[in-house]
């Protein structure tokens, strides 16, 4: 982000928790510089400046496949997987092929609040589902479907961020996946999982660690799982995939978009692919939790230190986020414009809600691109802010 | 393309007159591969690979601004463009944005196979406008308008390619560009005008050589302009640029899309804004045009001498694309199976229409990605064939 892109009020100076960026130091690794240097002297160069495979570049589908199928012990092949420009392009076409306009998508409240734009640019009607701190409420899920049902709707899909989601840091248990997944069977809909997070799982993503996932669980059936190289790689590549049963991706693979565009940005997926066979994206991820656990448990002792009792946050065990719960006093609004007075900046709770005003007593703190001292220094001076916001 | 990808019955001797492909010997110039490598080593690669401005990479926006206010003579600033990932991009964009489902799209007859197929997947009814070798017929499109107008419907958007025309290769003449937006004024329609092969007029694009585009025609009213780096750079770098007033550019920077992904492409983006800072790009563009002009003259000579009497064809001034005409005993579904079986691969008419019967007796040769002597023996095996073809 250059200055003439800050939002307004923000300066270079500004402590930046509100964006869910990764840290600009990790972007370039000695190793991906050098793939991108093998992959442009390389004839391979040609293949990737044209139109690609529709599925994507072969070789990368082929090194997801296997990353997935070795980290979730599952039965996989590469008709499950196809390269996507980036998770935004997956919420998109998933949207448009498997919601009908006026039709009904399931969210969490909170939820992603660029999926849910994305969603309504649509034409979708959205129907949100309340969490706790386990993650979404399965028998609030099934009351929602059923009033649907009895208004003679049906939600074409569930859309979950089930680790370290966003906003909340929460991870939605093993359990409550199964039950979801049973629900989804009964009542007929796909669940659309937004896994993106799950590879910055602090404690890494072996067995019991991170709950397995919808699509793990569900035996591939009824699911369609995305992720990307936005967290752990570099946002500006672009670059994702989707996972889901073969005659789903076919789908995806044979609409409008991939057919007249052909595979996701052949040139940058030629690269990655190339990074990744050279075997440093594990090394890397390794070392990116070990980052963002760091910053987060920064977090976590600045808000212990420093913030009034009655304030209420949650505790990621992966990902970028945390959420606070304000008392009924204290208004985000308020805390969000005295914070950016003060030099920090923070995400309001409102605009991750279908309703608004349920998110009026919360804030989203992003501990991925800040350093620890930002963190620390901003979670102090939020701290003070929350206090003088308190309507009296 | 690699073996794996080829279509059914295709082996790499095909010589390929089906798809509208750029010659892949053109992909890699040492001016773009010193443009990548200057990128990748130097600071500006930490922005490159971050989320990007939502309107996209500035220093591409700024440059494609001055080009096109320098070659079209037009009143245009920055907030007039924004960077796309490629014509799919903006297509399915506009789509999703200015035409409701259910809504009604205006679409040339024949017109190009992958936008109307982004437009089904969107729910868009479409209505075809009859064309004539000078383009589409201004006074068959205000009655089809006139007719859906009567039964309540208003089209969202006419869909167009106006120069070098995909698939026909023809051109409107700019008098029916004029009558055209004074219907989409009286009927309050926009002009959505794909003109990725603007650039490759054989004859170059200065004034009176190509029309003005409807966006210059229109003084940038009620136009969204679409360009790309596919045709005339390189497809898998899956990038382009989206042209239009400031509110509408305003529109598809707010949507879900672009607030979710931040601007398209950031990595290549600035790979390419290097790169046509450098002066090269146009240099390229010309030789470009010289490349496919002998190709397409080849191909029309060839034509001439080896076709039976009762085929036609359209005479290019510029892109990829011959559009032929076949007698009533002649299928084009019959040609294209017993072309392949002899080593050469064309398009059948149907799929560009959407009444696919309508195309039955047509053909689209592409002379962009095979070499002159390629397309020779191409079009005489072609001449065989339809002979071959006749229904008797």
């Amino acid at each position: 982000m250059t200055a003439q892109d800050l939002p307004q009020g923000m300066t270079e100076n500004t402590i930046p928790l509100m964006l869910g960026h990764p840290d600009p130091a990790t972007l370039l690794t000695p190793e991906l510089l050098h793939a991108m240097q093998r992959v442009i002297s390389s004839p391979q160069v040609y293949t990737a400046l044209q139109y690609g495979p529709e599925q994507g570049t072969q070789s990368l589908i082929k090194f997801l496949v296997e990353k997935i199928k070795r980290e979730q012990g599952l039965s996989l092949h590469s008709g499950n997987l196809m390269v996507v420009g980036g998770s935004t392009h997956a919420v998109d076409m998933v949207a448009r092929l498997y919601a009908r306009a006026g039709g009904v998508v399931l969210v969490e409240a909170p939820t992603y609040v660029d999926a849910m734009h994305i969603f309504r640019d649509h034409q979708i009607e959205l129907c949100s589902i309340p969490m706790d701190e386990d993650g979404l409420i399965p028998r609030e899920l099934e009351k929602q479907v059923a009033h649907l049902s009895a208004n003679g709707k049906s939600p074409s899909f569930l859309y979950t961020v089930p680790n370290f989601h966003n906003p909340t840091g929460s991870t939605l248990s093993e359990a409550r996946r199964r039950e979801i997944i049973g629900l989804a069977r009964t009542y007929g809909f796909l669940i659309v999982e937004d896994d993106v997070y799950r590879d910055l799982s602090f404690e890494g993503v072996t067995e019991g660690v991170v709950p397995g996932s919808f699509y793990a669980l569900a035996q591939g059936k009824q699911v369609l799982s995305i992720g990307n190289f936005s967290k752990t790689l570099a946002p500006g590549l672009r670059l994702g995939w989707l996972l889901g049963a073969e005659d789903d991706i076919q789908r995806c693979v044979n609409c409008g978009t991939t057919q007249m565009g052909g595979g996701a940005n052949p040139f940058v997926a030629n690269i990655v692919a190339e990074y990744c066979l050279s075997g440093h994206w594990e090394t890397h991820i390794v070392n990116l939790r070990s980052l963002y656990k760091t910053r987060c448990n920064v977090a976590l002792a600045a808000l212990e230190q420093y913030m009034p009792t009655d304030v209420g946050w949650t505790r990621p065990a992966g990902g970028f986020f945390i959420w606070l719960s304000l008392p009924e006093n204290v208004f985000a609004q308020d805390v969000k414009r005295l914070a950016l007075q003060e030099g920090v900046l923070v995400a309001a709770g409102e605009g991750f809600f279908v309703t608004a005003v349920e998110g009026e007593h919360n804030l989203r703190l992003a501990f991925s691109c800040a350093a620890p001292g930002e963190i620390e220094t901003g979670i102090c001076i939020l701290a003070e802010v929350i206090d003088r916001s308190r309507v009296r």
